[in-house]
């Protein structure tokens, strides 16, 4: 089997232009010392038809599949924001993955002429987009899921969200 | 900006052989004829260690991002299975999409020696899994988002969710 390769649908423009700069998390920026939640854009390519996305209006949130362009390598074990510790790292959202693949549930403000307004990114200012899928509740909505090391963590510090940024290794 | 290129990570072993076996998403199967909820394997690399995947054992679900690897080509208006017209691709969760990644939040039942046991599959056997991330609620769930054209067609039909498996295009 034979993976396809893939190309940008779209470039991410934010405020965010070095990994320091960026919150680990979209949906936990007011927590951070970071301050307001940033706004950001995502850039279409030109090449793609309005018919391709004009649907997405009416929609409070989207998915962003994404590249982490700044990733360099992986293993096994790393070290997340929350708590002290390494974990595996397909049991934590770094960016040093086998495939450096990234997704964020980000709110959608506006859907204009080939770029999407939207808020909530921790994204690199350039990151590419390789995907845009729109965000269901009956479908991505498990507000009570159990989160194993993550809730350990949450339950021993009395928090609910990563610390803020750190200095990238 | 050059995009990486990706490699399978595992692949699904799971019930449904040919594209029209498959519901159309994996939560909303008790809902459909076709009965029970499958539980399904992710077979994974061989080559990769257990450090990497072993902290994943706690949490309720998580996120499989895989590639449709039957999708051929794509079009910017699809017919999805709910309602009557065509909708914007990036609109929907069709898999004949620009890049043909796939995303499913899908129930983790067991971290086994180089695989993983789900329940919750809407996947073909054989799909390749380019990543595995925990879900976690804080980030990812949003019980009360507007979801668009999805929510109107819902608020018409009474329904919240999919009809069941039909012919593929």
């Amino acid at each position: 089997m034979t993976i396809p390769i893939f190309h940008a649908i779209g470039f991410v423009r934010s405020p965010y232009v070095r990994r320091i700069d960026a919150p680990h998390q979209p949906t936990v920026v007011e927590g951070l010392e970071t301050g307001a939640v940033a706004e950001a854009w995502i850039d279409l390519d030109p090449a793609l038809p309005p018919e391709a996305w004009c649907d997405l209006a009416g929609f409070e949130r989207i998915w962003l599949i994404f590249v982490f362009h700044k990733s360099e390598g992986w293993k096994p074990k790393v070290k997340p924001p929350r708590g002290k510790g390494k974990r595996s790292v397909f049991a934590t959202r770094s960016p040093h993955r086998p495939n450096a693949l990234g997704l964020s549930a980000v709110e959608l403000l506006a859907v204009e002429d080939h770029r999407l307004h939207v808020r909530g990114v921790d994204l690199l200012d350039g990151t590419p987009v390789l995907d845009i899928k729109p965000y269901v509740p009956y479908s991505d909505a498990f507000p009570h899921a159990k989160a194993g090391w993550i809730d350990e963590v949450d339950a021993l510090t009395g928090l609910c969200f990563a610390p803020g940024p750190r200095k990238p290794r």
